[in-house]
């Protein structure tokens, strides 16, 4: 059910430890935010010294104060932190934002005193935010504990950056795009991003939740309350190239996590992942506009052939799709425009809108009734036949029947949307002309930038609830692998049900001479025990015979001198295609697995999909239909095609074990065969931590 | 030396044929601006029915004006429009700008008509711009001949959309960023793209030439002035993606270039490609301000680390490089900075820009002094310290000693980039502050998003005049190839240098025979005159004698019946790598070289590039080792590296052959053999238009 936070976003009464007349302390600035709304609920401004702070008199401690106070904020020097958080405890605080820096940002000693203030915290029963963090607010609760304001509305916005968060809220403006919370996450020392995801996911004034985090604490404990939302989240963070990992890791070690596999987690849990503040704002000024659909087939409306095709362009870029539109919605679409308009898609008024503005509002209508258009993006001059105050914003100059007939049309979209839950966003150069202003009052997201409304559109359309593969639970553990060699780690998987070919362990020639009695060749000879031991000579394929094979073990034998071999029967490599699988134990996310196509070009290429383990196979299957190149598993040139759902079955199983076995940092089959008729596990390792 | 186009931007005198009182018509909008400067050169209006226009006597004719008239505009119906043309050529015209539609927009009747206008305007020694054009503009000139208004400045747009071009005019306001000249391409039946790229060239006003285009025309000559144009030159082209692709098909029957294509002419062009009108206008306030450097090597100076590694991250998505800085650096911003900032690269002031605000210029002097540091990407609160109106734009609040830190830290920032050629960009949350006021007018390209200012600083280090590679000049044609059949093109690539294995046509037992008698095995047969001879079974390889290539002869006569057959000595394909080489007349760029790694991987992968051909051997090797897989090339997993040298050789002849033979309309060599010895031709074909 997650923490209770009532006491942190809704607290009965709230002090400010550390509140200060003095304009370049942080104590200031909260104390003044904090007195916006004095009515809502007692306010105390607590400062050592005693006087009046913003014109009130300031207690000079919390238990002067005289009555229990339920959320203390801490804004002190760091060597006064820790008697504060008795202080609050002691009265009765059952929050506490702490501001005070100097803590897990600064070394090893300030992790372990967080650590043991968290401790104290919880054992009171009370909740902590931060340390070095900027504050909190609640605009549905009129509650003000952080310098900055933020414009009310119905975005949840969780940030580990102060400045981010500010130019979210900047960028938001034009949007009408709001926030109903902000909190500062600080160093998570006891609520967590998960904690807030899951309190502001139980939040009714929140319709999205918008994160900027660098560190992720648990990740996969994230990315399933943002699975299990039941709103938008949206996610802004770094770390894909090179620079950002580099800095990443210099603030927190080793624990970073690659970019792919946010981005596979925040795939499966519906997260919408953004690059950039702007593209943060764009996506959330779409998604608090309406439930996503699941379609991505687009109408480009537009006026003019430039902005249809630059927009075409821009919406295929963002992932959507823009098909030429069948006979029937062409013929409709005919019989509301003009000859020289075009009705393909992109579909082009070609002047008509000048002449009679409703034709906007008829096209759309067309479009929004035709069941092949999942969604429309409308593009170019609409708002522009509105008088306005010019520049990319208003409107040119003002022929009041084109403008009446303009602003019309934008309440007749309106009306025709009211009928359909399918999206339409906008592209306007005059996006904050009245035309266009009424749109936006009713919903529709308007743009200036072609590339943001197609962003917008492929947001809305990402996909419905029902396709989010959603965050696979972890399987209990299962008793430790002992035996981390080569024939441990088969027994292992092949306990489970994945195929090996037959083999048998030998340390001598009378094994060999075994192993060759047991079964027929064609014999695979391997070295065991020694690393890299294809590329060291510790693979010997294709051995016709038991004279073969053991000539061949002797050579190797007396070449590498490995304690063990494997003798293995050799499977038959035609018509098969070679995977690899591996899951790694993330240090955020978990055991995540990684499948890919192998074989030395498409290792070159690195063409690999990531999931978070255990992956069933269905989703393996569509990883494995995803890669770029798939097409080798349908069979080209006349070869046929694979059994690439033996393949998927094999995968769950190997992910389902890595799973269970946190002891295992990474587990590898490589290579998996997969032919026509099944799969096959050829090797396989596992490395423990 | 291109055409005089004097008359069409400087002329001595206009008329306005079709200027009108009603608003709706068009000859009223370009009356009225032409009117705006009435003393720089005298403005006729030409009405049919006389009276007045605008508060002025209209002629009812250009012959009753009484005077030579040097540029006439034509903005009449269809029907009376070759009549316009003529009178306006008996007036002495020596520039028409035609805005007059209906012609090769409307189908071939339209083109077959102004190509007769055309044909009549050149004989007299004019120029016409149009037909359904929409006018242009000088501001260099005070000429005003397009219905909008476009701020002066130093960029010539060059568009086939008029509210493209009106959203470009309002996208530059805020980065100050004004037009030489407008020129509305229309139909370019005479005055052509090439031509207005080739004079804003020579304009000396003219510093960077904004183009927007869907056809271009003779697209070769276009990228070849662009190439050679001394300036920047922007382009923004639709038809990357299917629809825009068909709808541009549609618009000009097969007369449509990939995407690819398009990108490779003008990557060897020097041409800046962009997508969206906010990319173009990006680009654009970047390249206007200082002269392109070459390095892409990056560093990020930031004041907070979200916005660092927002911003790293961006950059390397624009293609740029963020490297960790060296020592020396590092401890020179350590002098600079307090112990809390990071200097690896983000540099993060980490809180001292709120403390000293100088320490921003501080640090940017350091980074631009650093000889490992290209470029300099300064990100996030900066701006913010200095009073001003808020919002995404002015700046918050005004502490006023901060505030004049920060005015002081720009003044400083400007004198540093004026000791240097690197140039810096700014992304702030507070772009019009008077700070960020300050660097702006000093030609630092400021931006609100952090991508806008990674992908201007992209634009401004892409590359140095001279890592352009420029467009091939077409050798004159040779003979035309006679014999397309398979050992004809063997023949004509043969001549020029290109290694094929010993091969002989037969079409009899004997000539078999003959074959094997004049060259040792393995051989390969192959039957002729088949389309597709591989996919049919038309192809032997490893006919290890002369009786297993009689076999296999008697096979293949009996099963396919082809009226001839090539044997040909086996190449060794061991430690070999496949290649195509293709050459494809474009009805644009005339003859494209597309050249990739065959295999079925990489063929499913489509892992090609291509360059407008001939294709110089340095150009076809670096084009090689740009695939995505040319880690092939070098050798993988113990194989040698091939002779790329020899395979970029053979290449350069292909490619020139095929650029010399344009009744040739597709040349393929597949698969061209690249052994660590050479590289050898296996198979070629050719088809004839």
């Amino acid at each position: 059910m997650g923490r209770d936070l009532t006491a942190l976003f809704d607290p009965r009464s709230v002090a400010v430890v550390g509140a200060s007349d003095d304009p370049a302390k942080y104590g200031h600035a909260v104390a003044a935010q904090a007195l916006r709304a004095p009515d809502r609920r007692p306010v105390h401004l607590v400062n050592r010294r005693g006087g009046t702070v913003l014109g009130r008199t300031a207690a000079t401690s919390l238990s002067s104060i005289g009555e229990p106070v339920e959320l203390v904020v801490i804004s002190v020097p760091g060597a006064g932190f820790e008697a504060a958080v008795d202080d609050a405890l002691a009265c009765g605080a059952k929050a506490i934002v702490a501001i005070t820096a100097g803590f897990a940002e600064a070394g090893p000693a300030g992790v372990a005193r967080q650590r043991a203030i968290a401790d104290r915290v919880r054992a009171a029963g009370a909740v902590l935010v931060g340390p070095n963090c900027l504050g909190i607010a609640d605009n549905t609760t009129e509650l003000y504990l952080a310098s900055d304001r933020f414009a009310p509305g119905s975005v949840a916005l969780l940030s580990q950056s102060g400045n981010l968060a500010l130019e979210l809220q900047l960028r938001g403006e034009p949007h009408a795009l709001g926030f109903s919370r902000f909190v500062s996450l600080g160093n998570q020392a006891d609520v967590t991003l998960v904690d807030l995801v899951e309190d502001c996911a139980r939040h009714e004034a929140t319709t999205a939740i918008a994160v900027y985090a660098e560190d992720f604490g648990d990740g996969r404990a994230f990315a399933a309350a943002a699975a299990a939302a039941g709103k938008p989240v949206v996610l802004l963070t770094a770390g894909r190239g090179s620079a950002s990992a580099r800095s990443a890791q210099s603030h927190t070690g080793a624990l970073t996590t690659s970019a792919d596999v946010v981005a596979a987690a925040c795939r499966d849990a519906g997260v919408e992942l953004v690059r950039t503040p702007r593209e943060m704002t764009v996506a959330l000024a779409a998604l608090a506009s309406r439930p996503r659909t699941r379609g991505r087939r687009t109408a480009v409306l537009t006026d003019g052939g430039g902005h249809g095709a630059i927009a075409a362009d821009a919406a295929e870029d963002a992932g959507l799709d823009v098909p030429e539109l069948g006979g029937p919605t062409q013929d409709g679409l005919r019989a509301v425009l003009w000859e020289q308009s075009s009705v393909g898609n992109p579909v082009d008024l070609a002047g008509m809108g000048e002449q009679r503005p409703l034709s906007y509002a008829d096209t759309a209508r067309e479009l929004l009734a035709a069941d092949e258009v999942d969604a429309v993006l409308m593009t170019g001059y609409f708002g522009g036949y509105a008088a306005s105050e010019g520049g990319l914003g208003g409107g040119p100059s003002g022929g009041s029947v084109l403008a009446d007939g303009e602003a019309r049309a934008a309440k007749e979209i309106v009306a025709h949307l009211a009928a359909t839950p399918k999206p339409l966003v906008l592209q306007s150069m005059y996006p904050r002309s009245p035309s266009c202003r009424v749109l936006a009052e009713a919903g529709v997201p308007v743009f200036a930038a072609t590339e943001d409304a197609a962003r917008a559109l492929a947001a809305m359309t990402g996909r419905a609830a029902a396709d989010v593969a959603g965050i696979p639970s972890l399987p209990p553990p299962a008793a430790p692998l002992e035996d981390p060699g080569y024939h441990g780690v088969r027994a292992l998987l092949g306990a489970t049900g994945v195929p090996f070919p037959a083999a048998r362990e030998v340390t001598d020639e009378a094994g060999v001479l075994a192993a060759a009695a047991e079964f027929d060749g064609p014999y695979v000879l391997k070295a065991l025990h020694l690393l890299h031991k294809s590329d060291a000579g510790g693979v010997a394929l294709r051995l016709a015979d038991r004279d073969a094979l053991l000539a061949a073990y002797r050579e190797m034998q007396d070449r590498l001198g490995a304690p063990a071999h494997s003798v293995e029967a050799m499977a038959d490599l035609s018509d098969g295609v070679e995977l690899i699988v591996g899951v790694n134990q993330d240090p955020r996310f978990g055991p995540v697995a990684m499948v890919g196509l192998g074989g030395v070009l498409t290792e070159t290429l690195r063409d690999v999909a990531f999931a978070l383990a255990p992956v069933p196979a269905a989703r393996a299957e569509a990883l494995l239909r995803g890669l770029r190149s798939a097409a080798l598993l349908d069979g080209v040139r006349g070869r046929p095609a694979v059994d690439v759902a033996a393949a998927a079955a094999v995968i769950e199983r190997i992910t389902t074990v890595a799973a269970a076995h946190p002891e295992i940092a990474e587990l590898e089959v490589n290579p998996l065969l997969v032919r026509p008729d099944g799969a096959l596990a050829l090797d396989a390792r596992a490395v423990l931590h």
